[in-house]
């Protein structure tokens, strides 16, 4: 099957600590690489996990606090020497994109690629990228700051040709992409062969959304129904979610109950506070709700098809 | 006797690598910690080597490459998580002042303490920092973009009082500071008692210079004359002599050559390039010139005293 995972960089919060680094994820589509927020140390954890800068064109950043962003200069410099070419395109509120311009104007000035800022306005709904195979889109998050998530969809696929049928109505070779696309097969005679005689439904497509870091929201399940996976911020136990809320952060709890509300097929939870050094009460609490969770740990590499 | 020491948070260049982080270290004087450059990565290196923060109030910043100053936007916020109050000074070149106080303005905006910052000029020879028993000095260095280094002076310390004569010529503890400073002691019949017959001399002073980055060059020497211990960056082997010189950087026979013209007693030598799995040769090639150097290494505390 195609490609299609999320590494884990970092999964804690606020700050860098000797169990978790701040927040940034990479997906791995189809060996294109998108990072998904860049806290400090990210291009160390890149290069630790065997990610290659060629293939990362793309830098989602979720919003404008420093653990998902003070790794991008360092990042982007290294790129920079290692033969890396072409663009690399940061999506990011537009005061991000501004400081972060003014930083690399001056201290990446030699850089031998484009680094393009693509703005995102808040609460904006909007397909960032898209390409054959995927889009990204984001959607609001609600932090104490403007904050977006991002859906990673593949788009639908090809249908199977069943090949019995296609041998029976001796269908040349030229109309198959047009068939495995869902079309119907005119026979010389006129008579139509409707596709779903001809093949069989495409496997599903997959999808991905990043919701860090946010409180519980129902608006956050409504945008990403339908997900197979979703990465959920759980930032503390249930002995703190007054603290959560007033944090603009959410329970293990309230990350499992978006997820249940999405309908989506599995949960991974992170964006940790510091204060655990073990997660093992979050997952439990996350699990009391929804069947499917994974604690986020840096290394940690799922497999979204 | 009073702390002096030096840590090495990190000695690499350029990127951090699995091997080393890039520049920084913490001098500590009697408790007071004094950072010198800041790459990507110090406040974890901070926090694993047992440093406090609620120590650090002076970062100084050796030139404007992003490996010796990535670190600080989140060295400073993790600071203002940590009950830092008071005021926190950046000695930094002017452009890299302003770019630093843009980036906190916005993202350090709810900072506990105050971020000061002390311009630095381009081949500036000045005290950047004094108290009652430390200076701190600027001096230029040789490397592609205006670059200075520092050194670290403890001020002349205290005469040692003889407890006999003390005690022989009955000297009240009133006059006894006085005497430790240099006085002679005038009796009540008018008889001065020479200092030289009531102390013995003071310990010497201790003082410490960092030079990184710089391409040898003999006026490093000159400003750093008398040192007791140098840092000198020692990026290449002999073999890359050339690249060195290309680069604005050194070899370790040159920083060794550097220690030696300037008197030292002892060299540290570190910024290794990526390129060495093993910084043995580097120690090799400078021991041959100087003979007492120290390899820098993550975690490596050293005594100045």
């Amino acid at each position: 099957m195609a490609k299609f995972q999320v590494n884990i960089l970092g999964c804690g919060s606020a700050t860098p600590t000797a169990r978790h680094q701040p927040s940034c994820q990479v997906v791995d589509f189809r060996d294109k690489l998108f990072m998904i927020d860049c806290g400090e140390g990210a291009q160390l954890q890149f290069r630790r996990m065997g990610l290659k800068f060629s293939r990362l064109n793309h830098i989602f950043i979720s919003h404008l606090h420093g653990d998902h962003l003070f790794g991008l200069p360092g990042l982007l410099s290294t790129m920079g020497l290692h033969e890396v070419s072409g663009s690399v395109t940061v999506h990011i509120f537009r005061e991000g994109a501004r400081l972060m311009k003014e930083w690399m104007d001056f201290f990446n000035r030699n850089s031998p690629f484009d680094i393009v800022y693509d703005v995102i306005e808040e609460g904006e709904r909007r397909i960032v990228y898209e390409d054959g195979g995927l889009t990204v889109e984001t959607f609001p998050l609600y932090h104490r700051t403007p904050c977006t998530g991002f859906i990673f969809r593949e788009k639908p696929k090809l249908r199977h040709l069943r090949g019995d049928m296609v041998k029976f109505h001796s269908i040349p070779i030229a109309s198959l992409q047009a068939i495995k696309e869902g079309a119907d097969f005119v026979k010389d005679d006129g008579r139509v062969i409707p596709n779903a005689a001809l093949t069989t439904a495409a496997d599903p497509s997959v999808s991905y959304a990043y919701c860090s870091d946010t409180m519980m929201d129902s608006r956050v399940a409504a945008d990403i129904r339908g997900v197979d996976t979703v990465y959920h911020e759980a930032t503390y136990d249930d002995s703190m979610a007054q603290r959560a809320r007033e944090r603009g952060h959410s329970t293990a709890r309230e990350a499992a109950t978006i997820a249940r509300e999405a309908g989506a097929r599995r949960l991974i939870i992170g964006h940790f506070s510091k204060r655990y050094n073990s997660e093992e009460i979050l997952l439990r609490e996350a699990s009391e709700v929804f069947p499917d969770v994974i604690l986020a740990n840096e290394g940690l590499r799922v497999d979204l098809e």
